[in-house]
């Protein structure tokens, strides 16, 4: 766990840290040593029961990423990543520059099989349950190949998560029909179909921005760029409507449940973005992550090693080599 | 007016018809002329007041657009073009196959000055006002002078619409500062930047996903796919939203204040997208406009037609002249 990464940070992280702290796995804490000490006395934490590794370089939120990881190999993003890397710890998660975090996974970590663009997988909110959304920032140029990897891990990620035998994946387009969207959805599209009968998962083809969150697909798969702009939407989105509704609120019993839903919509449920694709469990959190985001990455991270994602991913791209 | 256009045509279109009446305009409705007196006698209309072009053919919503053009000259939205080729009317508005509109636009319009690529503009409501976004759908695939036409134009619109005399406009980006984006994003950071002195609006650099709705830009510029994705994506999470708080609400009270809100979120009270670009003022309805969403547009269109905006497009381009 990156301690110093996150606008709460340390705060809210070291809390999230307590919160989550179970008997089925131990949790290692990055950071500045010494000032971790202090933080574990202030909340009446045992470094025996979050061993701590040392990392008195810090990464701010606002530090150019590639820069900021090739100066600072001793901050608490980097060690987590080496430390990933050696297989010393299953899982790094972090709330901190997340730029730096990719540029760390990237140069520290494999990747698996042949997949060249690791990419970050959100969950987003439907009316039955979730879609899961990538790639949401990592690549902002892709190729339709990145795009029909995006597809086969997005695929084996919400089998594990949404616990669904066989999703129904789309290509994130404008109009429904074949043929519809830029150059580079319609040639991913020709991968997808052209190996329709090979893929575990459903190619529903062509999926538009509603069906996101309209619960008619489980994967919804873009480029990191139109996925990042999104993400970002929609979170504006969701603080404009609340921004209006507060206004009208006036009933405080109605102001409780309405919280209640506010939090299932918020990104603080959804247990963090894993960066699919490196050889590691790697979950990039919200920058603005409090402690029950943090408990919910810790559970999710736990999930995604039990279950295997890693190998599940080698597995299946195994079957598939595309060229160019 | 298309009256044969649009998932509640003709019935809705011609209720809008009867309720934007007025004696400063005169409106023209386009459809099937013995439909449209049935209509007019239904609807107590007279047909001095509503002037018929007789458009006896029909373009379905699911009709591929180019082809259902080349095939039907005399369908309601070619009609409607033609018109405005010839001047005879000074604006056309449509809630039919949006395709079709664009096609039979981009045939039979010419474009303003230099424009290669017309686009769709859309408001998004934000907290304090209104942002005006484009291109939503009209160009997935553009270059860089595309997304710097976008910029002028939509500058020219917000100062319509928003009553604004020096709009802020921002391009589309995953991250604020300079060199952030794909490669489409980062060329047309160039060319904003590089005119910044002649501009008659304020280049604000890169605006992210959550700036279309903070009210921290007035005009945000980007590609037709991403445009397109985001609305649609919007559209949906405002769905979603409402099909969870309709769950929570049991206050009528409050009922009807929030459903006084969602009318202001919702995509009907924008008033319809124009196509700005071509030589002619052309608003494109949702598919889902219902009477008040068809007069909205009307007054819009008036608006924009004595505001002048196609000269003022025309007076702007005339300063800047792009190669390649």
């Amino acid at each position: 766990m990156d301690v110093w990464g996150g606008d709460f940070a340390p705060l809210e992280i070291v809390k999230g840290l307590k919160e989550a702290h179970s008997s089925e796995y131990t949790l290692v804490a990055l950071g500045p040593r010494e000032e971790l000490l202090a933080l574990y006395r202030d909340f009446g934490m045992d470094e025996n029961d979050f061993p701590i590794e040392d990392a008195p370089q810090v990464i701010h939120m606002q530090e150019h990423p590639a820069e900021a990881v090739k100066k600072k190999p001793n901050s608490s993003i980097c060690r987590g990543i080496q430390l990933l890397a050696q297989r010393k710890v299953d899982a790094f998660i972090s709330a901190g520059n997340s730029g730096a975090v990719m540029a760390a996974a990237w140069l520290g970590l494999k990747h698996i099989a042949e997949i060249e663009r690791p990419a970050i997988t959100a969950l987003i909110p439907n009316t039955c349950s979730y879609c899961v959304l990538l790639d949401v920032g990592a690549n902002v140029d892709c190729k339709p190949k990145h795009l029909f990897h995006f597809g086969i891990m997005g695929a084996e990620y919400a089998k594990i998560v949404l616990g669904i035998p066989r999703p129904r994946v789309g290509l994130l387009s404008i109009g429904e029909e074949e043929g519809k969207g830029n150059e580079l959805v319609k040639a991913a599209y020709q991968l997808f179909k052209e190996r329709k009968n090979e893929l575990n998962f459903e190619f529903v083809g062509n999926a538009e921005g509603q069906n996101i969150v309209d619960g008619t697909v489980d994967v919804v798969v873009c480029d990191g760029f139109t996925g990042n702009a999104l993400l970002k939407f929609g979170e504006g989105l969701i603080e404009l409507i609340a921004f209006f509704l507060e206004r009208e609120i006036r009933d405080p019993g109605f102001r409780e449940r309405f919280q209640a839903l506010w939090k299932k919509l918020d990104r603080s449920e959804y247990g963090g973005a894993p960066l699919l694709g490196v050889e590691g469990v790697c979950i990039i959190c919200h920058g603005k992550s409090k402690a029950r985001d943090i408990k919910s990455a810790v559970l999710r991270a736990k999930e995604l090693v039990e279950q295997g994602i890693l190998e599940k991913i080698r597995e299946r791209l195994a079957h598939f080599s595309l060229e160019g």
